[in-house]
């Protein structure tokens, strides 16, 4: 089933201990598309400006997914600038241009109003609001958020969460959403916001899915999927929003979403996240094929099964 | 197979959010013990003082636990007050009494001598090492160590880790002792060191087992146990020592080291270590009956497996 995503297609220029990458193709809604592409149809929904050339949209193009909805305008795209020079788990922010993004308002293109599946990317939770919205018709919603939206647009954020079904967000942020220092007693307070599931994501530690009152047959055990130990991280960014991508594709593709589907939705997640921080910007995702998912994710089985 | 640990036994003054206690019993080879009981037989190498009475002796009986090795030294015991007020994972020392633990110089009982498995609890590294050599007939060595022996006691260290099998560890521990800050590259760096194993243990994230070469039988891929998601923590205190009983005690019950038997001992070592923190001091180990560590067992396994 089709996933629509609304989220940020930017350029980023990165450090690393690894090296430098100027204007790498970035974006919350990049990275998320290019990991849900390898198990369903994605349609982005985002806006970009006069530097998005042919280039970037063969990116795009190559993996089949749906770029009607990404608008052009004059300007420039969202460029953010950051390092990871001293702390490979915190991006320190050197620079963030708005651009074109500072004047974005969504439009949902007729060809994507059958999508059953929605992803709202860590944007301003009024536009998330909006989009939600204006797709009432989607069966499963889920959603990504920041320290900076809880912080200081909290009434906005709390009606997202009122209609999301899956909030996917990390350890610092559910604690700091729930103003509550125990992580299990932080995700139970945000289940209680509104979704049945939230998936708090531990970086290099994997992620933890907790589980509210059932709905929309959400309804599983709390269950906890690791990350790979890898042995270099070259860059961290867009992990998070690989592990989304490969999490939401994953369960987009089941017919129905049981308890293992959603369990394995979790590796697959925590599969494309661990692809993702491999090279530069998108660069590991771009070149992956199937069957690397596929072997990787039985290496995640290996890494913790018992039998 | 019996297993004989060397470490201290001692009492804690401890104030966590939930409370406070004084004066309980604690200290690395009690809790170790404790936790390793529920498996196989145990023997103690500690020295206590005159403080250490009838109730705390019957804590190690009720477990048929040996103690002939624990001497009685005129004075008075280790004791430690500490708090985790700030910090759940990080314990803020207020006062170390060495006592007369000061002058331990640990001494083997000849029944303990036939002891097939050793465990090194977390003590000067020269004392580890007189133990390690005055039972050279032990099929297998584990141990533990911390940052204060790592950073100030680094060659007498480096002898004990040549002579153990599998070392006990946490992430930034690992981290120091290479000199190495991505954790994969550590963990290889110190099983080049010596152990042909070292269980990283990340706290409320759980532990990582890598492996070097193949020896003693130990042999197996990285894997990756998880720790129970907890509503409350009431004391850290000994969970590591506890994950290490656990752990070790589980091991010394097989009849052989395969593969299997490494990846449900890390298991068992998690399970340990999540009861370890649910009361004060050693109160939950104290009363946990064989029944609830099975039970915990098959929670683990539900909480990270697909099928």
């Amino acid at each position: 089933m089709a996933i629509t995503v609304v989220g940020s297609v930017a350029f980023d220029s990165i450090e690393t201990p690894a090296g430098r990458r100027e204007r790498c193709l970035g974006g919350a809604a990049t990275y998320f598309s290019l990991a849900a592409s390898f198990f369903t149809q994605v349609r982005v929904i985002a806006v970009v400006g006069e530097d998005f050339g042919p280039e970037q949209q063969a990116v795009f193009d190559s993996h089949g997914i749906d770029t009607r909805g990404i608008e052009r305008a004059a300007g420039k795209s969202f460029f953010w600038e950051g390092s990871y020079l001293e702390n490979l788990n915190e991006a320190k922010t050197h620079t963030t241009e708005l651009n074109v993004f500072g004047a974005f308002e969504p439009k949902i293109p007729e060809a994507y109003r059958d999508s059953e599946f929605l992803f709202l990317a860590n944007i301003d939770p009024v536009l998330q609001r909006r989009v939600r919205e204006a797709m009432p018709g989607v069966k499963l919603v889920a959603g990504d958020t920041m320290n900076y939206w809880i912080k200081d647009h909290r009434p906005a954020l709390l009606e997202v969460l009122r209609g999301l079904d899956i909030l996917l967000i990390n350890d610092g942020e559910t604690k700091m959403l729930a103003g509550e220092g125990n992580l299990v007693q932080a995700a139970r307070a945000v289940l209680r916001m509104g979704p049945r599931m939230v998936v708090v994501k531990h970086g290099e530690y994997g992620a933890t899915a907790f589980f509210g009152q059932s709905r929309n047959g959400i309804d599983a055990k709390t269950f906890r999927a690791p990350a790979l130990p890898l042995e270099e991280v070259v860059d961290p960014t867009g992990a998070g929003d690989s592990f989304a991508g490969g999490f939401f594709g994953y369960l987009a593709s089941q017919k129905e979403l049981t308890s293992g589907a959603l369990r394995r939705a979790m590796f697959y997640g925590s599969v494309m996240g661990s692809f993702a921080v491999e090279r530069f910007g998108t660069e590991r995702l771009e070149k992956l094929t199937r069957n690397e998912v596929d072997a990787r994710f039985e290496q995640f089985r290996e890494l913790t099964h018992l039998d």
